[in-house]
């Protein structure tokens, strides 16, 4: 088969200690502190081996280009992935995808050739001591597919079943299995937003106003999940035109450009002075965005930050503590119900993630597309491994 | 000005206590154990007098009929107010209700003659325990407004700052001053429910099913609040076909008829065996739907009553726990930010109250009016005063 | 080894539809509606073959007698086991246990021999839908240790990693192993009232009055989690007074005997009329309680139903209205932190469960001691199979 | 009688714009932006005038020194009280009281001369958005007693019955009037304390951990909640010896100099790597402090902001989201029972707040107690207004 190959050279910046276990198997806390000259190949590889007993072997049908892709991609002035998160290589990318099972292993029970699936990225063991307690995201024996095991760009892919989520309710709504995972395959990035939201800060009571701070892929799932559970206005703050008018298209009742308004006041005078319950941080530029967003915060407004920026951010937290606000980090998109309900509301139609599409391409073409969001444009970008 | 003057004869049942200083002011904890032979007269009486330091005077524009109303109209076998709740007659009723501020007291801050504004019924002392913990509808000290003070059903009223709500922002969507307060009229009743669904019962997460049981004015807000909270499905059960119709009209996706149908197996179906996020009680017959409330309820599942019943629910406590399913008792509208939430969602579009509207009638016709409820089959019906 | 072996006849009761794949392993839902006439026998029986690489093998120290023990070993008219969970006959019975780890698995990563563990008895997939929602105790495919596998009144046991949880912090607290091994035999029922309690009903806010019904093993352990929870008053309602002297002992701060007197009035005097934050039910008899525990419950007060009843319980809902109360259903220890936070409680000595301790028995004097329980006189009973 | 009388000069900054509304009265939202040259003084001035309707007359026993008075006293380098928060001279200082009822308004309802009270210092409207939503702390029209109105400082004052709280209770437990005002007025600073950590944090489940940073009376009162509250931990982080004797004193089991050794590292060995479910910074020194906090915060782990600062604050949000963090912002002390509870907990002896007392004065002295707290080595010191 088909498959993105993305390889670096393992070479621990000077200081950096890598515990011997990680380093016999290259595996990076830190992608960014280790890996080097990252290479994007689409290479003929070797399909996947026969599923074990709890695995499904998947066809991918569509795969999305995530943030944290093109952060692999790219490097910083010495030549190092700029992605913070943890990497191995080499291996397959792609943790966003959509696919049909076409082998299930032995022991599987709920899934059958044939379905349409979406498949958690994060691999959380069950066993440690955050997975037990309700926290598979912060799992401490964590694997990711995409980064440390092989994802979704190619044409197979295998999978546990404890990752896997069924998408046939999809096909009612979008006709065609080729839209259903197109649209599926977005249920990753739309259940970062919501793991966000609605698990870790616990929602925001339906009236209220929600402001997202930048209309990329992550902060349009948020205009729209925002939407649908019942904010009375939403308001998309985000420099670049093209993407607040996808923001509008996903969502949001009204784009402010930052650089031209006060987003603070615009949401004043759209709430009549009461502020947002609720803000939600997807622009990844904690220093930019900061006092916006404590410009906006109402009465026992909450911040959701999904965001990710290793830089720190700078506060004001008395206006936290007389605005009686919370400040909530997110990572990830396991547990909760987060796909399972984002699913639901794709199935249903309270949520339209594919008016975030700005492009689709075949695997073949993938590398390319990574190469053009240097501008950061685009909205969520599909690739299509099985259509190669 | 003209009213609608409740009166009934003060007639404690044999056994009942009433304490001397509620006798004294006739003051009924109970109205169906002391209030006989009640009267419903349009009559002419005296305008309020002018406005106290905090207070209003509103000319009422539109004031909905509630089930209450239907209660201390109807009596039962012995002739008493089918109303178990508190009641000083006579009294004008009404406690729906909106319209224009036509003067206010010396100390008002945030309102002005002009100003379209709702009104909670519950008047709240804002000193006992309950009050000081943050739970107005349990207020120690409670008066009603159109129950054991004078309501809306009259030209004019007169009432505390710190009961009203602006409707300013209706008037943007819904065009003229009529329209927006007989939409505003109905912020109480969808208040009674936001308080049960979301302030006491926290709300649901967006994806998740939720369930209606009934489908009368309190039922038909709940399908409204549903859909607009993210319900992935809307299921309404109810055994009139007309008020199925409301309920599809207001928010619901299905409509069962329980004599003809499982309610328990429909949501199965529809949830692929998952099962309600909630179930919203608005039948005020715990007896005929708590097997089926709890045939619908999903594993974690909350149940939140809003119907008023006075006879016991028989529950089955072991399938709540094997479903670690939960249940919130819940009444009244104040605190929680119900108010200006439902008004925010009605100015944004979110939930159409007007669609459950049946009748509209002069100040003249609300007695015939609500002689005519007695089938069940309507929806809202609203009274406008201010044009009779 | 010795083991307490659980056997009884397969005799589906007449009408009861039982699943053929249940059937084939005599896997029972409800074990009162399918076994009959069981016997418990002391026997010599194979020791666990070698564990699975995810697995250890305990040498049990000490294994409590449950309730739902007492319930296997009685029988209705009928000849049935009163026992309304699953079962799977024979099996090894015994479900709180705590012992030393005696081999590990080779996939095992945080634990080693000679390590004091408890381990959860509810066995979860970890697949299911319940479970990736963060309900473990609502898993969809459960096994239960000690009732459908074998359990703890046993000299040893496989059990896997993921259901164990360390003891070693209570050596440092109660010096010897054996008497570690005995405290922490109880993080099973503690964990059942923790998970009711914090998990599900979401926990009292300090300060507030708790009230637990029943002073059985269950109840003892609310009295603690109470007082250690930072309840200004622990009220204990229970018959016996022998239990309502262990009540005393374990962090009641009052006991009241139902049939003498009123609870609601004993609490409302407790709590100058405020009535309690939290009423825990932990009789198994909501018939008996369910009343008195309305007259308990203060404004936003909260039930958490714990105890085991299969018939239906009758609620005056209308009081949990007026009262913005809300009712919880749990069942289950998993998840939630439970058994770590339990296991906390007792290194620190905020709970000290060995006051709940009436009888310690080897494991041939078992059975006499489940003979005994008729009564319901005794806390808690531990088995020390380790010791025969 | 007499009373502390603070005044200062009227001199707004430059570039501070004061509202003409506020400047007509002297009304500074933020003391440190406009009065100059405080001065301290006990002076013989009128009684309060007899009650209002609704209002109390208590004769003050005992009335703590807060920081904020201390901030009042102090002032910075341009001769500005150092205080960031409102004021209005001049004024009787003193916001921590409690004291007897000697006379009351006729429409007073709970409260009888001889009643022994606690008075929120903070006055909220009952009418604003916030008020109407239950954040009374966040009211709009905010007065506060001490500050802007006269307050406890002085053998009088005049209080409105919804900001009274009875402390008969105390009495039983504390033997003497004397000693029930002395604890019953560090109710005010342990409810600041019970708002953030249990009312906007939501408080953490009993056997987690808690850190606190600071261990003035702010500190003190969360080691004592923490530990009441079913922590199985609590560690208190303070670079003063005799305060961190006062927190172990007060319900610390461990004090940590962090001067000395990294608290994080402390709570990790504690808790076995797992970290702290809550920390409540109460040192009002963001800079100092927030790296520390975040080495504390395990999975899940809330922080309380409590303690003021006007500076920014630096936050490694990346840190917060692989935790899943959150951050709650606090102010004020009304609304959520936080008054009751804790007067509750004091009754009960479950918080036992005279172990944080280091001095008591009579009012004439209490100036000089003021200018003897520079070095910040007391605990709580407690005034005698009526002994003077």
């Amino acid at each position: 088969m088909k498959a993105i190959v993305v390889d670096a050279e393992w070479a621990p910046r000077d200081g950096v200690d890598v515990p011997p276990e990680d380093a016999a198997r290259r595996w990076a806390v830190n992608a960014n502190q280790v890996y080097r000259s990252p290479r994007f190949l689409v290479e003929t590889v070797e399909d996947p081996s026969g599923p074990g007993p709890n695995e499904l072997i998947v066809q991918v049908g569509s795969c999305g280009i995530c943030g944290s892709d093109v952060h692999m991609y790219e490097t910083d002035s010495d030549g190092y992935m700029l992605l913070p998160y943890h990497m191995r290589c080499p291996v397959f990318s792609g943790h966003e995808f959509a696919g049909v099972v076409v082998e299930v292993g032995t022991e599987v029970k709920d899934f059958a050739s044939g379905d349409l699936v979406t498949v958690e990225e994060i691999q959380w063991c069950g066993t440690c001591l955050a997975c037990r307690g309700g926290y598979p995201n912060q799992c401490a024996h964590i694997e990711d597919l995409g980064f440390t095991i092989n994802g979704g760009f190619a044409e197979f892919v295998k999978v546990p079943e404890k990752a896997c989520w069924k998408l046939n309710s999809l096909l009612d709504r979008y006709g065609t299995p080729e839209q259903a995972l197109e649209v599926g395959s977005m249920s990753e990035p739309a259940s970062v937003v919501y793991e966000g939201m609605f698990t870790r800060a616990g929602g925001f009571k339906p009236g209220g106003a929600v402001v997202v701070f930048g209309a990329g892929p992550i902060g349009l799932a948020a205009c729209a999940l925002a939407a649908a559970a019942g904010a009375s206005k939403v308001v998309c703050a985000e420099t670049v035109a093209d993407r607040r008018a996808l923001a509008e298209a996903c969502g949001a009742d009204v784009s402010v450009d930052p650089a031209q308004a006060s987003v603070g006041e615009v949401v004043a005078d759209l709430t009549a002075g009461r502020g947002a319950a609720m803000v939600v941080e997807a622009s990844g530029n904690f220093k930019a965005v900061m006092g916006s967003i404590e410009d906006c915060l109402g009465v026992g407004g909450k911040l959701s930050v999904i965001g990710m920026d290793a830089r720190p951010a700078t506060l004001n937290l008395i206006r936290h503590q007389l605005a009686a606000a919370s400040v909530y980090g997110s990572v990830g998109h396991c547990g909760g119900w987060n796909f399972p309900n984002v699913i639901a509301l794709m199935a249903s139609g309270r949520i339209q993630m594919e008016n975030a599409v700005t492009k689709r391409v075949a695997l073949d073409g993938m590398v390319d597309a990574l190469a053009g969001t240097s501008d950061r444009r685009d909205g969520k970008i599909l690739v299509k491994p099985g259509q190669a």
